[in-house]
């Protein structure tokens, strides 16, 4: 029994420093991204000197060749590309609409939405019918709906606390709304913009045709814009609305996967990947989407050198490309690392935005969920209360088939649909104690993922 | 036991009923505050419409117009005014500063802290003396010091994630820095702005002189200003400092607290405040300092009556008068309170800005606090995670005394000291989803107070 409880003691003792020195070492990861922090002025020049960055675009390109750069002159152990062909649309000349009522119209904010067809060169003006879910247009029928364009208008649900959830539950109207609309016989789909503000950016954002209907142009509304149609079409069910837009896909154009890896010193075949995407909407600077989680994994990497701290593991900054419109990146990375037989252990994801941290979502088993919960205490002090079964990342999405355990860093999401896919998600929108927060939280995640695995 | 066992399951059912009740209402609470919120439109009429409002001026008098006219359109039980006379501080004409190295001069943003005694018409100038610390100057001695202008440069510090522990932790040198420098005969004091940001707006602030010693102006840098003044010096430490400002203080004028009730149905008697303070600095359209609080202090009991619910106690909307400098309608609603022998059980207070919520501190006995943290599950889907021991806020503090228990609304607090005392603290650094997140976790905290008492 003495012996039991001597034993005992002592693994308990050795539990409590183990527990101390991680303590310590996070205290002096925080103390570094805050006090030292590269993130911010990474990302300045990300937004400000790269600016937006489509896949295919000149942008992107710039993009790659930046984000290289930057962890070379990091020295890190490694900085290589990863080949990917990604889809290449251009949004061409800016769109133009408005509603006609009589003699008058009535000029609101569109943008074509990713991988939308053109509309032709004279536009196109139709009746407006709207909805405000795909039941209630089918209720309508091919008669009421055909030759006319179809409005989509439900909102996020500003009730949701977790704004994802309220973006999740009206998102199928731009990413469906235009195949929904075409198998009617609609001659264009217009989607109110995924965002609770009212104002007068309209959201732009990734939409799929599906196979066997016509391709008819569609565009994201502002808010505003979608209150005032939506308004006018009270008064005048009869009134027409008018687009021109000028978008275009081009063949697939090659681009790159982006990264640095710190050789692990014990197990060096067993990685840890942390990762945001390079990519951008073309209309945006990409500050929050998702050019904080870029920085702020690079970041990861730089503090881990500039603190001495040599990883068992093999950690490696992933800038993924082509998020946005294909996960082409996510998915090639994932295929790679099947070919080569690599071991990922776990792979941790910011693009959520650079906002204030509040914990990590996890993919994985039971034990594994667990295991990381248990970190909690060490993780709370810094605002990480909330760690738990959630979702990953689209990118990191595809390593799951091969077991690995996937994180997802969870900001605060109140302000992210504020600026999601529009001119405003820019560098003046991000906080640096916010930014560099996430920073120091994912490090700290990894830390612990190299100190003790799952 | 059967007995036992069946009364035991039969409570149990009891308590899991009115969880699942107080579940249900907490849900409504949010669902209102998220979908039909009042606030933000208060607080755009506020900060636009009303502005700036420190303690005295015509502004404050407007602010109270104002609050008394909202909460009488909203049918509240009693809405009246508390008289309470405040200090009446005035900047004047607006700061000038430069430093003068030879010939070439270097203008530099500055703004008079309140309170401070002017510079009178010709300014002041003279050497700088900086120091980081009260230890660092008193070392130096009057030797060094007389005659000269005290440069107090300690930063926040930003390794902490608790902004306002980082503001704790260097406003002495706003508060007492000019008393400290007077001690040792300088001729001035300017002090290094209260922000983890570096950027152009000084932050004002409230400081007071110390008995016995000389009153000589005091103002505050900008961080890019403190910076610049720092560096010059480790070059030039000769370069004088020049800096003029027009401020003064008027004998204490008028002013009011402003209270709308809805009368409790059980105990009327039993008062629960839910309160902010109504005046800002007169450099802000003091936003997230405090309108935030007052409109979302007024929302709660809207909440209430729009949900119908009836409170068993009376729930007091406070609008207090002077938090920033004197806190005299804190002191006074105490005062009041225990004149007229009212028994207040729980204030909550807003005055950390209009940010996500993210819990709340509570002053109380160790009895008290566990009560209310036993509400923790009901209010943690709400992102409200952190309650437990903390401070409740300037303008309920002298409630304490009475025994009543006090709540600080805890909002995140990482980018309250970027707009604190600045013009940026203004309508649009608040989001509006924030902002109402916060309404609804008070009148969630309020209605659970009311149903349970302490």
């Amino acid at each position: 029994m003495k012996r039991t409880l001597t034993l005992l003691l002592g693994l308990l003792a050795g539990v409590t420093h183990a527990q101390n020195a991680d303590s310590v070492a996070i205290r002096k990861i925080y103390n570094e991204a805050l006090g030292n922090g590269k993130s911010y002025e990474w990302l300045r020049y990300l937004t400000k000197q790269v600016g937006p960055r489509l896949s295919g675009s000149e942008g992107a390109q710039k993009a790659v060749d930046w984000a290289k750069q930057v962890m070379e002159q990091q020295g890190f152990d490694r900085v290589f590309l990863q080949d990917v062909m990604v889809p290449h649309w251009v949004r061409g000349k800016k769109e133009e609409a408005y509603f006609r009522i009589g003699n008058r119209k009535q000029t609101v904010p569109i943008a074509a939405l990713g991988g939308s067809v053109a509309t032709g060169p004279k536009g196109v003006e139709a009746g407006v019918v709207e909805v405000l879910s795909f039941p209630e247009l089918r209720a309508l029928g091919a008669d009421k709906v055909k030759g006319k364009i179809v409005f989509f208008n439900r909102p996020m649900d500003p009730t949701k606390i977790n704004t994802f959830e309220a973006y999740g539950g009206a998102v199928d109207q731009r990413a469906n709304g235009a195949t929904e609309a075409a198998k009617l016989g609609a001659v264009g789909a217009i989607v109110r913009s995924m965002t609770n503000v009212r104002d007068d950016n309209p959201h732009t954002g990734g939409m799929r045709y599906g196979t066997g209907v016509a391709l008819i142009p569609t565009a994201a509304i502002s808010t505003n814009g979608a209150d005032l149609l939506s308004k006018s079409l009270k008064d005048n069910p009869n009134l027409t609305f008018y687009f021109k837009q000028n978008c275009e896909t081009l063949p697939d154009a090659k681009s790159y996967n982006v990264i640095g890896e710190i050789k692990g010193s014990e197990k060096p075949d067993e990685i840890i990947v942390v990762g945001g995407h390079l990519d951008s909407w073309d209309l945006a600077e990409g500050a929050h989407d998702d050019g904080a989680g870029c920085v702020q994994s690079i970041e990861v990497l730089r503090i881990m050198k500039a603190l001495g701290i040599k990883p068992k593991r093999t950690i490696r900054a992933v800038m993924f490309m082509n998020e946005e419109n294909g996960l082409r990146g996510g998915v090639q990375y994932a295929d790679q690392a099947k070919t080569n037989n690599e071991k990922h252990l776990a792979a941790v994801e910011s693009d959520n935005g650079g906002f204030t941290p509040r914990g990590f979502g996890i993919v994985g088993t039971p034990e594994q969920r667990a295991k990381a919960i248990a970190w909690k205490p060490l993780l709370a002090p810094y605002g990480l209360t909330e760690i738990g079964p959630g979702s990953g990342g689209a990118d990191i999405g595809p390593l799951a088939q091969s077991g690995t355990v996937l994180f997802g860093f969870k900001p605060d999401s109140q302000r992210y649909f504020d600026y999601h896919h529009t001119p405003i998600d820019n560098f003046e929108s991000v906080s640096q104690r916010e930014l560099e927060l996430g920073a120091g939280s994912m490090a700290a995640l990894v830390y612990l993922l190299d100190q003790y695995g799952l």
